[in-house]
């Protein structure tokens, strides 16, 4: 339970991260953390304390019978007086909590969503609590019967899902847009860039309009918890493309 | 206190209003209602229970001693499971505090913000609780030793304040943002431009780029708790404008 007055329930003003345990292990708990770290000093809030994050988050893991969980860590501002302004000092309160977290089966239906990326706010390269934005969109693929939907920014480039990264194939170049396009940092999207440079495939972060991504040769998405999942409805691919096995065998997504 | 899994909390999926009680008496509730009625049906959450509200409301005024009272009224889109697709049925939560709320005094002094309002989302035209771009360009403000900091949208147009709506007079017309520019349709901005009118006054719903503030003969601020509050830094007026007088006795603000 969390109080009323807490900033993080009203005004979104906190971070969180979601994370994959299996049998009991983390995956990447440090990335996580350090991204999170990364996220209180763009909002100005103290120093993450690391050892009670993974406090939290072990005892979240511990409390549940299931494999494969999602774990989320939730950091908020704190209770505050009134208004917009933090109190001094913030004083964050953190939580975790987990469930499982079955892998999707089969590729997701993608669209391309109205609702856009704030690129002209910080909070667009954060996971912050003021998801919104990302709910309307998902409501919007929902709505069109999809899975997912994909977030333009504000100058109609390709930014990222709701709840993942995106990634496409053209031409045997992995292409991802870049992170100033209004894309958050993923985790796994750092993992799978970096296991297609040590497949010796060529990658590039770039600024794409959606057209690119309907010439495209195969298209996926990327976070923690689903590890690689193919996509369809936008690209010209159907079935799974074999790279995309590669792939998600290299960075050992579980 | 409220659920961990609240995604209120989890996801700024919700909605609140802010309105000003004075001696127990509640300044324009239908107002609120209506609007947060509304906001409900573009988040796609069950209509709302405006006894239950006012009964929120009405609980959180009579716990407080003082005479003038900000009331903040919260509904969440409730529990949920993990990820970002809401339960079917959704089950909102509600709750109501309130807290002593001085008119501040003096002039506001403003910046221009260099983070952005999302226009090319439904939400910049509700009051979410995904409020973290307005708590980052008010913390902007802060940090240039001002009070209020204006919000651009995605365009470069004006679209409002962190905690407020903006007008300005030129050439003895009033003008404010159009709400399409990603702008809140405030209680207290519908007010004061009925009451202009009201008092044979010429005003304009515009789009406008930020050089008609610095041309402006004053430039001035509109919320439920504050009322009408003259700005000053970018404007070319220092002093009270006479007009802004004439306006706050129109809508009685109080």
């Amino acid at each position: 339970m969390i109080d009323l007055q807490d900033r993080g329930l009203l005004l979104g003003d906190g971070l969180f991260e979601t994370l994959l345990a299996v049998d009991g292990v983390l995956d990447h708990v440090e990335a996580h953390l350090d991204r999170m770290a990364a996220g209180c000093e763009v909002l100005g809030l103290p120093t993450l304390d690391r050892g009670l994050a993974l406090q939290h988050i072990n005892q979240a893991v511990a409390a549940q019978p299931e494999a494969r969980l999602g774990v989320r860590l939730t950091l908020t501002a704190g209770s505050g007086g009134r208004g917009l302004d933090r109190p001094e000092p913030p004083m964050p309160q953190m939580f975790a909590t987990a469930a499982a977290a079955a892998k999707p089966a089969g590729p997701a239906a993608l669209i391309i969503a109205e609702t856009r990326r704030n690129h002209h706010s910080a909070s667009s390269q954060i996971k912050s609590l003021s998801y919104l934005d990302n709910i309307l969109a998902r409501r919007e693929a929902r709505a069109a019967g999809a899975d997912e939907a994909v977030m333009l920014n504000g100058r109609g480039e390709i930014a990222c899902a709701t709840a993942a990264n995106i990634f496409w194939i053209t031409d045997e170049v992995l292409r991802t847009p870049r992170l100033d396009c209004g894309v958050l940092a993923g985790i796994m999207r750092g993992r799978v860039l970096a296991a297609a440079q040590s497949l010796g495939m060529a990658t590039q972060e770039v600024v794409a309009l959606p057209k690119a991504l309907e010439v495209s040769d195969a298209v996926f998405l990327t976070n923690s918890l689903i590890g690689l999942r193919q996509a369809v409805g936008l690209g010209r691919a159907q079935g799974v493309n074999p790279v995309l096995s590669a792939l998600s065998q290299a960075v050992s997504a579980r």
